[in-house]
């Protein structure tokens, strides 16, 4: 799969091994500002691999609260990848000022990393958050595969040892959608904004597997985009475990080989479909 | 080691393992918010783990740039771990005020992360970097030697998997400190504040090794703290490297086993130095 334009940079290094040292060439993850407007008004820096941009300042305007719909985006503007005003992404809001208040609201419950920027701890459970679809089930062997699903798919991490993956799979373990950043959130925002601007948010069909931990932020935007089932290859934190918990999210951890752990709605893991033979009562 | 309190929780969930399930007792990485005040005015909050609060708050004071010594720090209070107030800590700053507007502009470069919160692009560049230590070295063996020291003495990380660690080394790789933090950047930044409070700053004799990704506010929290050269186990960004380069910062990552890879500052890694009797010209 070819990784989006700007998202590699080559550079020389010098490798040790042992005790002798040469010079290599590396591919570096490609890390710049992006710079994200609402209505002409500066909401936030994001420091960002770029790529999707579109999709990470529309994502990100979805999970932290400002929108709730497609409806709700007039036009987002990005500049071309070879432009000097590529790190920057303008959001129209469509019947919806956004005033300076607005941004000083806004710099509290939107920064590129979801809670930091936040001014008080009573601000955090702010939000409106809904409960996700509860019929929503899948079968461990299908939780199972999607780590490789996910690793043959990621298109820069391989080269550069350095970006963050977030995949999007639906209850047979179908992958999809994948998107890659030099940081987790941003991985997870890029797909969710895709999804927005694609017509699929809420997500109430879909698993959302990430390549990090499962933290209270990434849970909080999960919750936002409406998805019913969030799995990490490695721990969740006592928070994100508490507000998957209330909001009632199923969460796993450590989803390794044929093994993971549930933290928190362990009724959408259901055991795999019994054999059509055994529903017509005809056994042995 | 033992971990600082409230560092670990307990929780009952459930393991999937091939086809069957099975309840298990599991220890999260804790996981809550922190409202660090600066003369009385909210600053940010940052969701951490619960320890070395005073710490945490002086380093990331330390590495956003807004003091950059000991002494302009008048007094740090934190409250008891098991008191209603324990995720708060006031910092009072002498013979400075802290206005209102400071605080605006603190948020535009003083989040949790470093850089989100920044609402312009030029604002990144703009902080009084140093370039530190030229004259500090360090042996290839040296370096190889660090990552099993520091997970020799990782508390939390091998009961919970989610913890990231940063540790301080000197020139002949004895660890100094160590802290543990669910978020990269507190590790640095509370270890960086335990380095101010004792005294140590700037961090010239010392390399800083961190367990994930050297990333652009990583090297810029080193930077601040005015060590000479950072470690990783991981990737470094394009703009890391950049950074690093233009500052003339020791940038080494993949340190994994007897290999690492330089990518700034090569110059400060110098092969071991040759046994004494080679010296003494009798060779043979």
């Amino acid at each position: 799969m070819r990784p989006p334009a700007r998202s590699l940079e080559l550079t020389q290094v010098t490798e040790w091994n042992g005790g002798s040292a040469h010079t290599v060439q590396d591919s570096l993850a490609a890390e710049e500002p992006l710079e994200i407007r609402v209505n002409g008004v500066p909401l936030t820096v994001t420091m960002r691999t770029p790529g999707n941009d579109r999709e990470l300042a529309a994502g990100l305007l979805l999970t932290e609260g400002i929108v709730d719909s497609r409806e709700q985006l007039a036009q987002i503007r990005a500049a071309a990848p070879d432009s000097p005003r590529s790190n920057l992404v303008d959001v129209q809001l469509k019947d919806c000022e956004f005033t300076p208040e607005d941004r000083h609201r806004s710099f509290f419950s939107a920064s590129g990393c979801g809670i930091c920027g936040k001014a008080s701890i009573e601000a955090i459970r702010h939000r409106a958050l809904r409960p996700p679809n509860r019929s929503f089930h899948i079968a461990p062997h299908v939780l199972y595969s999607l780590p490789d699903v996910l690793r043959a798919r990621q298109a820069v991490f391989e080269r550069t040892g350095g970006l963050h993956a977030a995949a999007l799979f639906d209850a047979q373990g179908n992958l999809i959608a994948v998107r890659e950043d030099i940081g987790r959130h941003n991985a997870v925002d890029k797909l969710a904004g895709w999804a927005l601007l694609e017509g699929l948010v809420p997500l109430s069909t879909h698993a959302l597997l990430v390549s990090g931990r499962g933290g209270f932020e990434i849970v909080q935007k999960a919750l936002a985009a409406g998805v019913p089932l969030l799995a990490s290859v490695s721990a969740p934190s006592s928070l994100a475990v508490k507000l998957a918990r209330e909001l009632g999210l199923t969460l796993i951890g450590f989803l390794r080989g044929e093994r993971f752990v549930v933290y928190s709605g362990e009724f959408r893991c259901v055991p795999e479909v019994l054999e059509p033979m055994e529903h017509t009562g005809i056994q042995r």
